[in-house]
C-alpha cells in the first residue's frame, strides 16, 4: 500500500498509527483510529483497512469531515471517528479508472483504496471518485446498557499493551449522566473501584483505579501493573457502574 | 540503519515493509520482499538484511533490475525477487571506503549495506561499489514436487498474521500446468478443497478455501477465521494437489 | 504523538527506533536509545517516553549534548545515552504555553513532549522551554559487581528478538580492566564460555559464544540459535566473569 501511494504521490507523508490491530477486528481498528485522528494536521487522509468482507460487494467509502478525509470499507469501522467528527460528504468509490489494473479480489487496500487515497491527498475533488452515499453499517462500538436497578452495564472494548482496560463510556457522556447524581462505584471482576482518579499516581502501586484516559474513554488500570492480568479480564468483559 | 541512511542521504524516503520476519528466516524475508517490491516507484532501493552469516566471508550483493536496486547478503533471500524481475547487473560489494569506519562484524546492515544503499539512492553508479559477480546461493523457495501418481506435493512457505497459509505454487505456474488438465483438488491436513475460489466471500464463514492471493501465490484460508489454527498447520506443512 | 509533531513541524522527519520496548521498562527503553542515537544525523531530536510516573510531579527534561537533543521524563531512561554523550545543557520543561491546551494527565508524551520536540526541531533555543536543572534519577543500568574471589558479577540487561543476551559490561570498560590480566571465562546458566569471539561464525552452529556486540556491550549468543532459549535465561539473569 505504501509503495502504491508513493508511486502516485511521491511527496505524501505516510504515518503508521498502529501495527497491533488484531486480524479482522473492526471495533479495535475503528477505536484506534478514533483516538488518534484528531491530533493530525487538517487535510490528513486517514486510511483504515480492516476488511473481513474484502472481495464481496460491500461498498468502499470516501468521506470528508470538517478537517479530514477518511477511506475504508463500509463495515462500521469508520463510525467511531464519525461520532467525533461527522462526515459532510460521503462517496461510494466506483471510479475504476483510478484503481490499479485488475484489482486483486483479496487486497482492495492496495489496489483500490491506496490509489484513491493518493489522489485525494493531491487535491482531486471527491466527486471524481464515485456517487454520493451513506454508510450502511453502524459503528460496532457498544452502547452502555442501563440496568433495571439503575446501574450501567459497560463492556471492555480494548485491552491495550499496558494491560489497561478501555470501557465503552466517554467522559462527555459520563458528565451528562452523572451531573444529576454524583457517586461513582465501578464493579469489575469482583473488585469495586469507589472513585474516579485523575492519573495513575493518585493510587498506590499495585492498586486498581479508574480514570478517563487521554482520549476520553473510561479506563480501568493498575498502577505500575496490568489490569488485564491482575483482574483476569480482556475484551468484552463487563463492568457495572453505579452513579 | 535508518540513522546511517539519513546521515548520508537526508532526503531519502525510508519505508518499513515488515517488522514480522522471524529471526534469521531467509525464506520468509525473501518472500515478503518478493510480494511487495513491484508496487514501489521505479528507482526504489530495496534493502533486505536477513543475515545468519553476518561476519563470515559470505559476500554482500548489490543488484540492478529493470526497475529497482536490491541489496543484501548472498544467501538466497533476494532470489525470490529475482525470479520476478531478473538482475541485469550484480556487484559484489567491496568498496570499503564507503563503509562506516571499522564495521562491526555482527551488524553489516548498519555499517556496510546502509551507507551503500544511501549512495545508490543518490545515483552513484554500481561500478563504484565493487566487482561484477553472480549470486552463489540459490533461492530457498521450494519447487512443487511431482509425485508418481501425477499429483503435486506442495509446501506451506508462510503462515501470515491472518492465519492464511501460503503454498509454493504461483498462479503463472499453475496456469501453465493446469491448462491441459482442468481439475483442482487440494488435500491438506486431512481436508479436501475441491475448487479454486476467487475471494473469501465465495464460501461460507468458517469454510476452508483455496485461492490465488494478491501476490499470485496459492493460499489456503478459512473465511472469517484462521487456517493455521483450524487445520493445525504452519510453515513446512505439506499439501497434495490433483489437477 | 506523530500527528502533534507534524501539525507543528510539517517538515519533521520522524523515525521509529523500536516498537518493542516492554511496557514501563525504563532500562530497556534507555538501552535501545543508547544503542541507536549515535548513528543519527547531528541535530536529531531524540524523544523517549517510557513514563511509569506520568501525571505525578516527576519533571520532564530537555537536554542538549554535543550532537543531539534529548527529551523525556526524569526517570533515568536518558542516563544510558548521557553516559555516551554527556549533556551540556539540561532544562526542566515548564513553558506551558507551548503545551497542548489542557494536557492529559496520562499522556504527557502527546501533549507536552511532542509539541516541545517539534519546536526544538525548528530551532527554538532551549532557554525558551524552562529553567536549568539536573537529572535527579540515576540511570538504571546496573554496574558490574566485583566479587570477593576477584570475579565480576554481570547481569543480563536485555534479551533481544534473536535470543541474544546483552550483559552490563561495555567493551571500553572491559579493555580497561582486562589489560592487566588477560584471561576470559564467562559462566552463565551452568555453561562456561572460555574465550571472546569476534562474530557468530567463529563457532560451530549451536555453540554458545560471547562477543562484544555492534553497540559495544558484552553479548552471549548461540550461533544460528537463541541463547535465551538454549540457556533458559532472560532479563536479570546473572553471569560471572573471570579475567
Amino acid at each position: 500500500m505504501k509503495g502504491v501511494i508513493l508511486s502516485l504521490a511521491p511527496d505524501a507523508r505516510i504515518v503508521d498509527i498502529s501495527h497491533e490491530i488484531p486480524a479482522q477486528d473492526v471495533l479495535v481498528g475503528g477505536l484506534v483510529l478514533a483516538r488518534a485522528f484528531p491530533y493530525f494536521p487538517p487535510g490528513t487522509v486517514h486510511l483504515l483497512v480492516v476488511d473481513p468482507g474484502v472481495g464481496t460487494s460491500r461498498p468502499l467509502l470516501l468521506a470528508r469531515t470538517e478537517n479530514y478525509f477518511f477511506l475504508g470499507p463500509d463495515n462500521g469501522a469508520l463510525g467511531m471517528a464519525f461520532e467525533r467528527e461527522p462526515p459532510r460528504e460521503v462517496i461510494r468509490i466506483t471510479a475504476s479508472h483510478i484503481f490499479r489494473p485488475e484489482p486483486s479480489p483479496t487486497f482492495h487496500g492496495r489496489d483500490i483504496l491506496s490509489p484513491v487515497a493518493a489522489r485525494v491527498a493531491q487535491g482531486v475533488p471527491l466527486s471524481q471518485f464515485g456517487e454520493p452515499a451513506s454508510p450502511a453499517v453502524p459503528s460496532p462500538f457498544p452502547l452502555p446498557e442501563p440496568q433495571a436497578d439503575g446501574r450501567l452495564l459497560l463492556r471492555v472494548v480494548l485491552a491495550d499493551r499496558f494491560g489497561n482496560l478501555l470501557l465503552n463510556l466517554t467522559e462527555r457522556k459520563y458528565r451528562g449522566i452523572s451531573s444529576a447524581k454524583g457517586g461513582f462505584t465501578l464493579e469489575i471482576a469482583g473488585r469495586k473501584v469507589e472513585r474516579l482518579s485523575r492519573t495513575y499516581g493518585d493510587v498506590s502501586p499495585g492498586e486498581v483505579l479508574a480514570l478517563f484516559d487521554s482520549s476520553g474513554y473510561l479506563e480501568v488500570a493498575v498502577r505500575d501493573g496490568s489490569a488485564a492480568i491482575e483482574l483476569g479480564c480482556g475484551r468484552s468483559a463487563v463492568a457495572l457502574l453505579s452513579l
